[in-house]
């Protein structure tokens, strides 16, 4: 099944990692070529993707790293491996997508202290960068699934930023079942994810998304202009807190003000996250909030202030949709 | 006492009023030429000005309609001057000042049924325009020491949109007082009057305002980044509803949740307008969210909402400050 653009954005190409630039799609649809697993470390630093893309990006990255090793003796080549893997997850502190691909690909690659080198290596981290890829995506559709029951015929959708491969499992769930859906997306500021990447993406699967800044979602759940509030969560708490792109917090006390339904999506919770103080929020620079798209947005004399992420407490939270099932904010560590 | 370039943002030029351009202030300082009454509504009506901007506006393109209808018998130069009254206050809606404007204006030159024209004509129009421009500074003044009182010493001031004259009464009053004030500011997509015009007018007033996209108040204000919230009203109505720009209702809905309490400035409650219903919501043409400072932001085939204001209801308003004084919001009505 060819699926939106955005469903596969990270590709080999030769002896290179070739990475869809999110800060321009639609507008371009430029590939960012990476030599190097440092180059990939670099391309998520730069956001050159975000969202589920650091995922697949970091497998990636692990094989060009096992590529670059592929001369060493075993014992040096797995050192390389763990560097390369250490300066991936300290890219993006927030999401643990990185953190557990790479932990996923490096406990695949050495069961039980096997040693490896050379085309072995390489052949070993690929076939882990692989299984762990196939392995989000399974759990991706499972938790589409999911989400999709929790959808009726009809339902009308608020997103916030992109929610990626948990949004297009949830719309292809509904879409088989029959279900149709409308979408309300806010365009999220700074990097306008909503306005391009899901705008984009639901455009592709067959929808005309309505359109709102950040500022709107308390006047259009007020309004009625939607059923339910949906999004992702790059984490999730054992005690349920929702961290999440920042504006989430802000959809939540709407949908909580006006009897709106807010689900979050997430393949599981952190089970190394007892609660919210357990995860760090990454500071991002300030300068990108007084642009956009590269152009000056704000007055000279002004300091920018951005917070990545912010964190939604489960009071606030109707339900979490994972890969097993939905649940109850404060019993969503059971679906470990 | 020469203030910022914004508390002068209309003035007369020859035979035309020039209004300064906010929709690309303070990135470029350029005066739209209006030769008639007529121009001025189309600029009003194209967001040439808006905030206070189209009070001063309104009252200038009536001296104008004046001197359109020098050379006319009396009574159709009343007919005229009401015509062009109508059509300023068609342009827009929901904030009351233009209505006020025009009908002040037409009052102040006809009272008592005295029939005018020609030169005598311009002269009693020109008069009640300036009478009605002072008559607003001075409430803006006023409101703005009651606002000040509000405002303990270091105190961290959030705003959303731009709260023109209010908001530069507040801060000249605080100064006078010998406060110390900090700002964090929120950009108000989609027309950015946040991080142009109320952070241009900060520095011009000596402050660095923060910056942040209008998805981060909710966790601006969980962070502990501000004391105040601290918006204008466009209209405020009997029962203590808050009517301003959209993304205040978020503002407030924040601020409730995270113990901070929100401040509405109008220099009166409508008369008019007992309740939320009597005011009617201004529907702006979607388009203007897919695009920022004229480039375009989000993909093809969405398309966009935009509700320019929204309503906050009493419960969420701490107070509400007008020329008058500081007043809960079920007893705003009070303050007539």
């Amino acid at each position: 099944m060819t699926g939106p653009v955005l469903a596969d954005s990270v590709r080999f190409a030769g002896d290179a990692v070739e990475i869809l630039d999110r800060r321009v799609y639609p507008f371009e649809v430029r590939w960012v070529r990476c030599a190097t697993s440092e180059d990939v470390a670099l391309a998520i630093e730069r956001m050159v993707t975000q969202s589920s893309g650091p995922l697949f990006a970091a497998t990636a990255g692990m094989v060009l790293a096992a590529r670059e090793a592929r001369n060493e003796p075993p014992e040096r080549a797995a050192e390389r491996l763990r560097a390369a893997g250490a300066r991936l997850v300290a890219t993006r502190p927030t999401n643990n997508h990185i953190r557990d691909a790479v932990h996923a690909v490096l406990s695949a690659t050495y069961p039980g202290g096997v040693e490896r080198a050379g085309d072995e290596l390489v052949a070993a981290v690929a076939a882990a960068a692989k299984a762990h890829d196939d392995a989000y995506r399974a759990r991706s559709a499972a938790l589409g699934g999911h989400a999709a029951s929790l959808l009726p015929d009809g339902a009308r959708v608020l997103t916030h930023c992109w929610a990626d491969a948990y949004l297009i499992g949830t719309v292809r769930a509904a879409q088989q079942a029959g279900r149709r859906l409308e979408f309300v997306c806010t365009e999220t500021r700074p990097y306008l994810q909503g306005a391009r990447l899901t705008a984009a993406t639901l455009v592709e699967m067959g929808y005309r998304p309505t359109l709102i800044t950040d500022g709107m979602v308390a006047a259009a759940l007020a309004d009625g202009l939607a059923d339910v509030a949906l999004t992702a969560a790059d984490r999730v708490t054992l005690d349920g807190h929702v961290i999440n792109k920042v504006g989430t917090l802000g959809v939540a006390l709407a949908a909580n003000a006006f009897g709106v339904p807010f689900y979050a999506l997430v393949d599981a919770p952190d089970p190394q996250a007892p609660t919210a103080a357990d995860v760090v929020i990454e500071r991002r620079d300030g300068d990108e909030v007084l642009h956009m798209l590269g152009r000056r947005t704000a007055a000279d004399g002004v300091e920018g202030y951005y917070p990545a992420f912010d964190v939604t407490p489960p009071h606030l939270v109707t339900r979490i949709v994972t890969e097993r099932g939905v649940f109850q904010p404060d019993h969503v560590k059971e679906s470990l």
